[in-house]
């Protein structure tokens, strides 16, 4: 039976489903228990389905109050006050999917929506969904499934179109990541720009690593953009670098994410779904995407790197995408520095042709973009690295990269971390190797990203010759305790091996 | 590093994990995230772990505060104002065991005593707790894992000890469940209690059925009750029946149920292991476990039954207990009540020898005491069930009954629900079978067991001849609302098939 209450913004955030507090007298009386599920409606309003917590009495809520959580707030678009509708609602029917897959049985494209389209409306609460990631990890979805599910992700997100008559090509691109001071995409997106093609990027922030594209980006201009702007911003720049999470073109990626993250489980099937839905919500007329291979990479053999090609191939046939695959070498951090603002000034030392600027950050970004150039047919085959480079020498890459500043909104760079702290070599050799995951504990012992001046300039690669007392790196922080904390890390996590 | 921040209590139950909330801009100045985990001490007290919610600024939470979910402030003996310290804490260590089990690795005892550990502080988050049940409903338990959680669940409870030279038989009970109006216990303790045989029985409340033992036991005495106190009942009565989840034997139990419940999963090697356990806590000389089966009860059939009745003794050999289990008709309810106050009627009913009394449950709890009394050696071979049935005619039940209600708490019963209404037959014949889940729900739908005068009063059996136009059961309930709502559920859900 149906009940009214006022609202109460709690202002408490879930980043998962949507959550109502009710006080137990009012739970007791409408036979409801802490996670039943409730259908709110207000005036004029969507109703929409929500769980329910319990509140004892006598605390943050009166006895006519419904405590609404910060998704919940934004879901109903409730205001302070404002009466809400309560009705017990019966449980999500896709709970019978996510049994009926952790029995091992496979799913269809309906089956798959059905489920999407909850996770979506933020209806299935954080452990219905964790039985759904532990199914997919314990029965791995089906070639079949996994594009069923990525025409899913496809069809309940947004879906954008970029391309014109006079600009008919539309390029997107992506890299697996977990390679430290990999920028590439902040060189190749104004590169591609340069040459009249768009390329509307959406980008995440790090989850366990110093800097997202999103992070360094960010350093240079605004980056939480909403859909009408980031489409502005393509419209006059021809190109954006912005935040993914902002845009929600294929929201239910996220919580997938945040699921997976206490864990770290890191399911191939979800994460191929989540990519190929997030580059096909842009309709582009060419994908990239760049896998990076080698220890402490997200992939860290070529074994795995040329499989994760083929299925990526595989589902962009039956997404009828053109697409291209490269595998990179990720066994060491690429530019100098690792943290936003450090890689940030690798950027921008490659677009101004800076004599110090880091070789292995301009190579890739220009192998990168010259592979795109012949892949979208705009230059002749075994011309797109020397138009690519020649976009950088010209100075017409930099005006492009200021244009998208400008449009997305300019930031001043702030000044570096204060403190810093220089790591020299123990021994006299060749450097063999730099652990990418080692590099990037210390990076954000230092701060990164949350701090976005704080990370590690490296001095030298692997395959370089150093001397006892030799500069390797400079940790820079800006908060004593987090400078003391990255020493500490350095200490007894060296990243480089000499021999 | 580690900041001070003042308890503010929230008064919001989690019934799951231990929570915390922080201010964005704190969680932002210390590099956390929702979902991380935190050190929290005070004062005098013992750390504990918990997890960060985010809380928007300039809603519930002062700059200075941190706000305590219930089960945190109970962990933490917080009280408002309290100055609370709080460090960034790293990952639970047994969520590699948990990916382990994932991987359809077994574990041992110590990885199961690890995770019970976890998940009896509560540091185990309801997302993590679910990826261990998913990963035990996808790969199950081997026979020596069950035996090993069980015995980690039983190190992580209390222990209870009541044997005493004078009386050193003790005995405890379990049944299985799912049939409506089952209520041997409230029979079966005070028969055993009445022949000096201490039985400290500790009881469910219903999840989604009209009644557990807990519910109709309410409506006699308290029934939540301390350790303490529970046992100075057992001390003078020789016997109780209090409600399980206020004792807490083996709390990892409250958490899997819970966490099983949104996808109503019953996983059978975690329930084996948490009965084992609670019932092991109390150290019985003995124990009893019915298995009822038949359509609509937990267990649907005879194999079901004798599997499962093969695995509890198997694990009682382990935990060198002695087990007799039995095997039940559950193929329709028991006894005429269903509902807490329909149910004691029925239990008084049999204990003051009415006329009226259902024979189905008296037979029935004469059966078990019987068997238990033969068990335990109070009886001799053959002579058990005419000790029992002797012990109710001769008042010693009731007499024992009423000094345990007495030892609890002695509560009024209250009037029956005053709104009635009779379902009667549609066709002459006799009735072949009574559904057990129609009628659960019927009875759920009227306001059992939250509303404990509500439910159902059966008027007949299966094998019963009937007649158009006899009434087959009444409807009891207390509200209007509620009362329209099982009529409207009587009306699509007929328990009676009569042909």
């Amino acid at each position: 039976m149906q009940f009214r209450l006022k609202a109460r913004l709690l202002g408490i955030a879930t980043e998962g489903s949507l959550v109502v507090l009710l006080g137990k007298d009012a739970m007791r009386a409408n036979d409801l228990r802490t996670g039943d599920r409730v259908l709110l409606s207000m005036q004029g309003g969507t109703p929409i389905i929500a769980t329910t917590n319990a509140a004892h009495n006598g605390y943050i809520l009166h006895d006519d109050e419904i405590g609404l959580f910060v998704e919940t707030e934004r879901a109903l678009d409730a205001r302070s006050g404002m009466i809400v509708e309560v009705l017990a609602a019966p449980r999500a029917e896709c709970i019978n999917l996510i049994k009926k897959k952790m029995e091992g049985k496979k799913l269809s494209y309906d089956e798959h929506h059905a489920i999407v389209k909850d996770i979506v409306s933020r209806e299935l609460t954080d452990v219905e969904l964790a039985y759904f990631v532990a199914a997919c990890t314990m029965h791995p979805l089906a070639f079949d499934e996994t594009v069923a599910l990525t025409k899913a992700m496809i069809a309940t997100g947004s879906t954008l179109h970029f391309g014109s008559p006079t600009r008919p090509l539309v390029i997107d691109k992506h890299c697996i990541g977990g390679v430290p001071g990999n920028r590439t995409t902040l060189l190749t997106v104004p590169i591609m720009a340069s040459f009249g093609i768009t390329i509307p990027k959406t980008s995440s922030r790090a989850i366990t690593s110093p800097a997202g594209t999103a992070d360094t980006m960010e350093v240079f201009a605004d980056v939480s953009l909403t859909i009408d702007k980031m489409r502005s911003v393509v419209g006059s720049a021809g190109a954006c670098i912005v935040w993914g999470g902002g845009i929600n073109l294929a929201p239910a990626d996220d919580r997938l994410i945040r699921i997976e993250r206490p864990l770290s489980i890191d399911v191939s099937e979800l994460m191929l779904a989540s990519v190929m839905a997030i580059k096909a919500s842009v309709s582009p007329t060419h994908v990239l995407i760049d896998i990076p291979y080698g220890q402490g990479a997200k992939v860290e053999t070529l074994d795995r790197a040329k499989e994760l090609k083929r299925q990526f191939q595989a589902i962009a046939t039956e997404l009828k995408l053109k697409i291209l695959v490269l595998m990179t070498d990720g066994s060491q951090p690429i530019g100098n520095g690792v943290g936003p603002l450090l890689e940030a000034y690798d950027v921008l030392a490659v677009l101004k042709n800076d004599a110090a600027a880091p070789n292995d950050l301009r190579d890739k970004a220009v192998h990168l973009a010259g592979m795109m150039l012949e892949f979208v047919g705009t230059a002749p085959k075994g011309k797109g690295e020397s138009m690519a480079a020649d976009a950088i020498k010209s100075g017409r890459a930099l005006r492009k990269f200021n244009e998208i500043i400008d449009a997305q909104g300019r930031k001043e760079l702030p000044p570096l971390g204060r403190l810093t702290h220089d790591v020299l070599a123990q021994r006299t050799g060749t450097i063999v190797s730099i652990d990418n995951l080692s590099v990037a504990r210390i990076a954000h012992a230092a701060g990164a990203p949350a701090t976005p001046n704080a990370g590690l300039l490296l001095f030298t690669k692997v395959g370089h010759a150093v001397t006892v007392g030799d500069k390797l790196y400079t940790i820079y922080a800006d908060s004593e305790e987090k400078f003391a904390r990255a020493i500490q890390q350095a200490s007894i996590d060296d990243p480089f091996t000499v021999r």
